[in-house]
């Protein structure tokens, strides 16, 4: 029994250790998993091991959107990798990881579904007004106001997709099934994709009676959805986003509504949320959401397997699951 | 000139009478079209003409579900076609029609596409609370209460489609392409349909996660969702009803979902219009829609061409383009 304990701690010993990080207001579920392969740390429960651990830590578990800031990479002089748990990896220091080498992976496709069909949820709510019209009975209007007003149909609409990645590609996979015709704008002209490309969004709203934002947020990016998108897609144009917020000028998509040059939005993500621009809570050609569009009660197990499938591989050195472009 | 008006005469003479039969509520935007065509009577613009045409009448244009009784069929011993212009024709007596040989024809596929696309937009609502979650937003409960409570995911969901007609046609092609699998109920197995058929609703229940009701409403369909389909639903599964109020027992239904014996539903219809029994204004689960799945502001083109296909059809003798099955 001695011998199978010291082989046991033995065993322990040659783990790999995966240093958690994580808001207190984040939580994960598998770290039992976890800890089958690797010594985990997390120093919301145990503070003083970053001290004992921080020169021999090579891997960072990083819970959600907990901000990773140069100051928390500077920590870690061995660091190799910073394991995401989440689609976007905007609150990760991408800068720093590129000079100091160290890799990124995100939630590769384990959200993708779950975001695409909330984007169209929330398109054809836009256009259908299924929140406005729920509101409408729940205030008891019908049976006083009569009917309510005619929506738009969404086939046969011209969709123009912000971002072909993972999350844009199984939008447009939906909605052609709904008789759209489907356009895109990204980085790249796609070689293997059949919809047409736009190398300017401006060019891309012209030619399109919805955007869906769905690009990661970059420097790049940042109001890539500005007054000149938003005029160049028209009056009767609807904008969805389940990107970032920060994807879309948002003061200014709040003066194209007021003035009804544009035709409505779905918003998933805000500037500066929780906060979201009050003057869009009387607006029927408006959908608010809480910033849901990736998780459903099924992700988890999903991101599970992500996470754990980038682990294995780094530490296997194998060729990671869903590695961040970073250059 | 008197030649050429004398000659205009006759012609309009030579145009057939066609009735207009519709509530005081319902008006149409191509009256002008039709004129072009026929001798276009409407009753409510000048009663007298009834009685006039009343032996002549060969051909009835009921817009939308203005009630078509058998007193009202009696008034016109030569009548041969009740030309609709709604999907659903349960406001026509169709048995009346049956018995005297009158042909019925109904919206086909003008609306279908609307219909299903609203379909989908009311279970991704219901899944993936939607509607619930704007009004979170809008009440500004999003910085007070923090993360809205999560949904459930559409993609592989086991949706079962209640009546594959036009309708529920489209709504299978559209979650196929969530990544959902289909299987429907309908009178008859459908011999060129790859989903796999239940012939009796419970069992289709049984095997589903979420129901789409959407098939005609008639004598054999009346509760057609009752107590035991609710029950082999199951606690977790949802019901989308895009058909008729009376296809779904509404008051098990209200009783299922207060006693939280059915995860969820989205309902377009409801048995007493307008009328929304108020145990569901309350509910998160729930999206209450005022019968607006098979309008859009694009509708109007569509059952204009159908209308006018079915008249001219019928006055060349030629197969009906969207004729109701009448057996």
């Amino acid at each position: 029994m001695a011998n199978q304990s010291e082989e046991q701690n033995q065993e322990q010993q040659q783990r790999p250790i995966v240093m958690v990080h994580r808001l207190p207001t984040f939580s994960f579920s598998f770290a039992n998993r976890l800890k089958t392969h690797y010594h985990l740390f997390d120093p919301l429960d145990s503070p003083d091991l970053i001290d004992l651990h921080r020169d021999s830590v090579r891997a960072i578990f990083c819970v959600g959107p907990s901000p990773v800031t140069s100051e928390l990479i500077a920590r870690y002089p061995c660091l190799e990798i910073i394991v995401g748990s989440s689609a976007g990896v905007d609150h990760i220091d991408l800068r720093e990881c590129r000079r100091r080498g160290i890799a990124v992976t995100n939630a590769g496709n384990a959200f993708s579904e779950a975001a695409a069909e909330y984007a169209v949820g929330l398109l054809i709510d836009a256009l259908r007004r299924v929140s406005a019209g729920d509101r409408f009975v729940r205030a008891g209007l019908w049976p006083k106001a009569g009917e309510y007003p005619l929506g738009f149909k969404l086939g046969g609409k011209r969709v123009g997709i912000v971002g072909l990645g993972s999350i844009g590609s199984e939008v447009a996979n939906r909605l052609a099934a709904f008789g759209c015709s489907i356009a895109y704008n990204s980085r790249k002209k796609k070689p293997s994709v059949p919809y047409p490309y736009y190398a300017k969004v401006c060019d891309l709203a012209v030619n399109s009676d919805v955007l869906v934002v769905c690009c990661a947020l970059a420097d790049e990016t940042h109001h890539i959805i500005n007054k000149d998108v938003m005029t160049a897609l028209g009056k009767e144009g609807v904008i969805i986003n389940v990107g970032r917020g920060k994807l879309v000028d948002e003061k200014e998509l709040v003066q194209f509504l007021v003035r009804g040059e544009i035709g409505g939005a779905g918003l998933d993500v805000f500037e500066n949320e929780p906060y979201v621009p009050k003057e869009l809570f009387t607006m029927d050609n408006v959908v608010l959401s809480p910033h849901r569009a990736v998780l459903t009660q099924e992700s988890f197990e999903a991101i599970q397997e992500v996470v754990v499938a980038n682990l294995e591989a780094f530490f296997a050195n194998k060729p990671l699951v869903s590695p961040v472009q970073n250059e």
